[in-house]
């Protein structure tokens, strides 16, 4: 098919001219017949769904691209790990948590009526009445759920054990992800109280993660070695660079899933198109964010950084994730480019504050995830009042729960296996499988 | 859009409330019109193919990770020249043997009348007869073939020369899979006879691949060195874990569509929300694949095997391959979880029997298959008696063939490289391309 | 579900029957309901687009894996740079340019009447009437206006600079390819004056990558040490052979979007139903070109060379680009073979003429574009003198308007590194990352 027959019918539309006489002017607001709106909005959970789970891959790729071979396996074995152990636990008790209908303690913390493991209901019962099935949405919920775990694997990689490490995933995706979820999305103090809006999670899915992973930098510790005792920074550079530009191509795959589906309903014409819509802005923040850090780094240091142009393209699609509905292309590009900018400015920060953050989540998650949250009272329907609570309540809640959790781990089981266990990698001592046999390393 | 203005329709629907007031109730067996429903059913068809297509990629992945550097080159020849042979094969006949209509010799075997080459009709014959597009079908049907495939060439990697591996997955794909297949999804004997129910291919695609691999390593042997004189078995570890981490996530990805678009029609509230279960369980069993095999490696070892965890995926996914819609989501764990638990054990075992699996294909595709399809007596709608007869009339006829196929090339034009080959890598006798030049070797 | 169900009623249409009584013939020409018309449209522009953008890693990997080891950073940072100038330059002013709606200079150049920035129209204004969301259509242009960026930074890998690339980029992405789009999608001269037919890019997309590739390779000369003063061509293998399969695979998964989301719709029981086809045919030409070069070396080398099979794929995905719904199955095979005989004879033929194309892509996207281009003449609706005309003004375009571009970067902020810059690798002299930073070099 010509593209120009489509096109022109655009063109001419305005003179009243259609080429395609079959598809008649349609109300925006109009929904399709409910059965097939039923079918369409669980299609958007479903293929949102696979986008964002193959997003687990992208974290995968990008820390095991970003961590030194030693760790590599580990780190591996802790990202498909982690996504298994999310889907458990959101299932045992996250969810109910997260979407409780009636709130308890002033709409803080909930409960689901039918308990804590949540009961998929079949067809032809409650969810016919919804407009799209209730497993979709559980689907759809799960994968953010894991993504919230997945950002604090890459910080604290390369110095805590596999046990703890799991053991926090745990409590992590079961409890302290949920309640914020609640606190929102479900219908909670956040959202009646305050009318805080978070489209698609920059705090409630990525500053949750960078708050739990910061506590885990701070109570764990940094490296061995990588900070001199005369404030000298040791660069431990990442080990597979084509592997992280995978990850971070798969990440910007599967945003278009993370936004674009948590539209949550595409049987109106309007739906599909903001749809669209979001698309073209989480894209575009991405680029702005790349372009960003590219120039930066160049002007800065005379190189193009990779992988700050990889940080770059996460720290744009971040920014734009509270809202990337409402904002124009032009708005999208100078938001996420401003996520760019404070990811080169914020790694080495955090260096000098000697807080050891392997692959730069902190930057790209919290501190890009807060200004996405902040700059939704331009560009949509919300306070900077109401955006503030929601970002300190975040950090109060996340922050207090990830230390007792992180510091419970360090005086019981332990966090961090032994000196000589970190120094001959994590691969060695917990895995028993090395990443790379076969190459000799320099 | 607030997560909650859905959320709350789903709570109030009880209470005969509803927020979006333009969805209203549907029956759940109803169809959308005509039109739609075809429109969707071959859209199902179509993201579940490209989902599928992927899987290509992941157990090309999987293969070349799991290999050493000097066979994968060769590695990811066999698996991009297998994908594009099973094209052909089931375009030239495989699918007209496993579609016939009218079956001869008592259902074991038939062929479409129109002869062995598929012609897909246009639009406007027969196929809008039938709900879907017969090009969208053959689509999802055919890399299905492929897979079977895929699952063979990581089980004999290392030793078997190009050309006669070629040759038995031509044959394996143009003729031993497609009877497989006429004899449950073309409505053959197992169907007919014995209401044998494999939903989405544990015995028809893994266990078919999982008996042609098993012949093959039995047949062609093992690789020089492997087992040593005294029952020593020599680890030969894989080169890149990471890449076979990332085509383990490729897999989990791709069965979404292998398990969820074999529900084969999407135009009904009632097929898509299957559809969705179907994800969730798909999910759920890998994730209990991943969980049994982290603990049980930990366990038995003191140390969390990646490899272990990684086949474990897959095993829970084979496992709930032959009914991933009845079960409910514990029990969809369950039976993941006890695929996880035969790999971690079958893995030594075949070694201790000197059956040589690069891979571990034949746990987790066969031995996974069988119990996948055996459960299916408690979780689905088939008996115990029906499921075994088609496990072992599978077991039969494909080890058969199998066997005739192998044992026809190695003594006509040979299977294995001479042992100088062999020892100085595939890559160099048979490809010419060295997989990782630049890198030196340990 | 048990696949017989749908595969009998097919069988049984015939005769009058039907399984799924639900589902009632449609004529095949009728579109449903506008709103859901308009939904399936836009979500074909999403599917197809978020498969189009996951090119862009395909590319990616496919490069990094054929780079030598010191340049692999800097060609993982071109790409993610190239493909966020393509976005925001396809925005600026490119898609202004390729639908300019009135042409001027007999519709050789247009421009958009609202100005060069493509405002995209909110819901319930024109874009209501055309059948599709504008942003969902922009997306989905947007993607390919990337690809063809993708193809030049293959051929002029590892000895050109990242700025004035990225210049090239800018102008190529910005004016030379939107240039070529209005001539046939945009309405303009060959769509009008010449019937040129051009379904999905072998031209518009691949040529004119090729043509901006052949103008770089040839202005920028070879990389140091390539060609030998008595005629010898110095291999430099690729560094990571199964990055480039991965890469392969994901274009060719990423291709089924490419080709048939540039159906451009999906609202009627044809469309979906020719999608369907130009997916089978779109995979079936690139199992053509694998076979056909496996073959082709094997018998010519005595090897059957794994890179050849990769590009061989490749020219069978470009070959059928230019027609991927008229062709029947077997002329899809045949045209995608003959695409793979032309990458075997190309590639060597290109070092004989001492043009230096690192990955192949000249072979692959211009050569291979032409072929594609020029059958449609068989099997499509255009005529030789036509497509003749097509190929020809994309040549005298591109290549006068790249090289142009190209030399004037040349002359003045120079396209090359110093001699020591290029042979110690473009990583440490502009990344100042390395890729493998611990793998020993042999």
């Amino acid at each position: 098919m010509k593209r120009t027959f489509l096109k022109l019918a655009a063109l001419a539309a305005g003179a009243g001219l259609s080429a395609q006489p079959a598809l008649a002017a349609v109300p925006a607001a109009e929904a399709v017949g409910g059965g097939t709106a039923y079918i369409l909005n669980t299609l958007l959970f479903l293929i949102g769904g696979f986008l964002v789970m193959w997003m687990a891959a992208g974290f995968a790729m990008l820390e095991a691209g970003l961590v030194r071979a030693k760790n590599t396996s580990t780190q591996c074995l802790k990202n498909i790990g982690l996504y298994s152990i999310a889907g458990l636990m959101f299932w045992v008790i996250g969810y109910s948590i997260a979407y409780p209908g009636d709130f308890l303690f002033g709409g803080l913390f909930g409960m689901a009526e039918s308990g804590p493991i949540y009961s998929m209901q079949g067809v032809g019962e409650a969810d016919t009445e919804t407009g799209y099935s209730v497993a979709s949405d559980w689907f759809f919920q799960m994968v953010f759920c894991a993504t919230t775990a997945s950002i604090v694997s890459g910080t604290v990689a390369e110095r805590v054990k596999i046990v703890p490490f799991f053991i926090f995933v745990t409590v992590l995706t079961g409890i302290i992800y949920p309640v914020v979820v609640g606190w929102e999305w479900g219908g909670g103090y956040l959202d009646s109280e305050w009318g805080f809006s978070d489209f698609a999670g920059s705090t409630l899915v990525h500053s949750t993660g960078g708050w739990a992973a910061l506590m885990g930098a701070l109570i764990i510790g940094s490296r061995i070695g990588r900070y001199g005792p005369d404030g000298k920074v040791n660069v431990f550079p990442g080990t597979n660079i084509p592997l992280a530009t995978l990850g971070t191509f798969i990440l910007w795959l599967g945003w278009f899933g993370f936004n674009g589906a948590s539209q949550l309903a595409m049987g109106t014409v309007g739906d599909v198109s903001d749809v669209s819509k979001i698309f073209v802005n989480t894209n575009m923040a991405a680029a702005g964010g790349v372009v960003t850090a590219i120039i930066l780094t160049q002007v800065l240091y005379k190189k193009a950084d990779v992988t700050m142009a990889l940080n770059g393209a996460l720290a744009g699609l971040v920014s734009i994730t509270a809202e990337p509905l409402a904002p124009s292309v032009g708005q999208s590009i100078l938001i996420g480019g401003i996520g760019g900018v404070i990811v080169v400015f914020a790694v080495p920060m955090l260096d000098k504050m000697k807080i050891d953050d392997v692959v730069g989540a902190i930057p790209v998650h919290l501190f890009a995830g807060i200004w996405g949250t902040l700059i939704v009272a331009w560009t949509g329907d919300a306070t900077l009042l109401g955006q503030l609570v929601g970002v300190l309540l975040t950090a109060v809640w996340v922050s207090g729960a990830s230390a007792i959790v992180w510091v419970a781990l360090k005086y019981t089981i332990g966090v961090r296996p032994s000196e000589e266990d970190e120094i001959g990698g994590l691969d060695k001592a917990e895995i028993g499988v090395e990443a790379y046999p076969e190459f000799a390393r320099t």
